[in-house]
């Protein structure tokens, strides 16, 4: 066939960029789940309790909440303090450094709000443009 | 007892927060997955095949990555573009939608690179924490 090569405009081959994303993989398994956002959105308007948490994020299992907010304050996140009450009160605190991951997750959130209704509207072209024909 | 309340700094009941929390799980599902980001990452460099994002990202199946992609030009994320050639050759690259979301995506990884250090420690103190006392 004597058919022209399309003009690819591909990227050259960059050996850096394999072990970024091995080492994005690990940071992202901190930072990138759904549930740690949504807990840092609720405390970085000030400390809670664990049962406040879970009302106000809503759908959230207790054993999810637990292991999310151990694997935090693990992390450095979170603190946890417990106040000496009969029964004794816990309280979930965003650290400092848990209040400067709040600032690019705010940023992700405002983006995803502000292109929601585009989302959407892509979605259904998407869904049935199979129907259009 | 006669042990005095302690002084819990607790936020007044915010009735929309948790609305907004449920608003927020929807948008998150769509670009608070480890994937996605990585995706994009890869191709806000230049457009790549499927076969060459596979090997950049590393560590990704194939089904998961045909997936994700499919989810990605369903929500106007990501364009695929068939050229004819034989056999043809398929080429993915990110919308201006696509772009925008690299913006807060690249502010999260910075964020996440800048403090992987602190997190490691902070991991390292609580994992042998119960060993010191």
């Amino acid at each position: 066939m004597d058919m022209p090569t399309p003009d690819l405009p591909t990227m050259p081959e960059q050996p850096g960029i394999s072990a970024e994303c091995r080492r994005m993989n690990s940071i992202l398994s901190i930072v990138g789940d759904k549930w740690t956002v949504m807990i840092v959105m609720v405390l970085v308007e000030g400390p809670q309790r664990f049962n406040a948490i879970k009302r106000i994020i809503g759908g959230i299992s207790q054993q999810m909440l637990t292991r999310t907010l151990k694997a935090l304050e693990r992390d450095g996140m979170v603190s946890r303090t417990v106040h000496p009450t009969v029964p004794p009160q816990v309280e979930y605190a965003l650290t400092p450094l848990g209040h400067s991951l709040a600032v690019p997750v705010r940023a992700l959130g405002a983006w995803a709000r502000g292109h929601m209704e585009e989302i959407d509207g892509h979605r259904i072209r998407y869904d049935t443009r199979d129907l259009a024909g």
